[in-house]
């Protein structure tokens, strides 16, 4: 799959230094090659990506639209627990506190959401509300809380458009993620 | 076809700094991303590339497996004048005396395809040759005479295998090349 001497390399120039990008240099660009590679092999007419991670479906929408594929893009919606908890792998390693204050993140964003609705557009703002939030709700330590234009990724003065609300929170032995899609017009 | 926010770049990083490719940083990677979005639209089950360009040929053919393409790569072979010039627009702002004098380049490709038929595997013995033909018998200034692996382009201490011979020469108002790819088993 991966010849020694390859003569072609692909780069992912934009969408890839903010929210988790930012601490994965070069990820996208392998992403962004094995999708080359599997996009010609199986010649799909669709292909589906989970939002839990909306930067990598904002690079696939991107490696579509810049090389013109013939591929519609179905971002998948994220699956949660009963109580709002994005699912993934890692809530194993939460301890039972943990797990219980995990829901805050989701709430987080919901609250963000409820902002919006009545009117805040401000993202100083918002951000700032989700962390004091989740400072005070939690005994997580916030990596990030940002929002961007979606799925560009640019950042944002005034909310406008559809845009998403991202975060990451590391608990003792588990680094949390989640996001909101959503329009403020 | 050209966004001004593409966030996905390609870059050949192999087979471009030999050749015609050494005074034309770039031009295989825009090359290659329209190769890219055109094989997309299209999903053409066979690409014809005139060997005149051989870098050219073996950039796609790169490009073709790197990025596992179902394409069948036909190289065309080049198609040349009576006396053996390679046809090209060129050839109109040759002075009468050079248009005389260019049939010397592709009979010092005839010259080093013959000195390996008799066994000659030395790449230096071969190109020094070729420029003394080329030096004795025309007025154009030889830009480069190199010889290669084809199509990875790889520098070669004794000739193996398939080999470009390729050379480029300027005259007064034109520049002209043109090349030959062998076996030397």
């Amino acid at each position: 799959m991966y010849p020694d001497n390859a003569s072609v390399k692909v780069s992912v120039v934009d969408r890839t230094n903010v929210l988790c990008g930012k601490s994965r240099p070069g990820h996208f660009d392998g992403v962004a090659t094995v999708l080359i590679k599997l996009f010609n092999i199986i010649l799909p007419t669709r292909a589906y990506f989970g939002l839990k991670d909306a930067q990598q479906v904002a690079v696939v929408d991107g490696l579509i639209k810049d090389f013109n594929y013939p591929i519609e893009l179905i971002p998948v919606e994220t699956v949660r627990e009963d109580d709002g908890l994005a699912k993934s792998s890692r809530n194993v390693y939460l301890s039972e506190d943990e797990r219980q204050q995990a829901v805050e993140l989701s709430r987080s964003l919901e609250m963000a959401r409820l902002a919006i609705e009545r009117g805040e557009r401000n993202p100083v703002e918002l951000v700032g509300m989700m962390k004091h939030h989740i400072h005070e709700n939690t005994s997580g330590i916030v990596d990030y809380v940002e929002i961007y234009s979606y799925p560009e990724l640019q950042e944002l003065v005034t909310l406008k458009g559809k845009v998403i609300i991202a975060l990451a929170v590391k608990f003792s032995k588990a680094r949390l993620i989640d996001n909101a899609i959503l329009e403020a017009e």
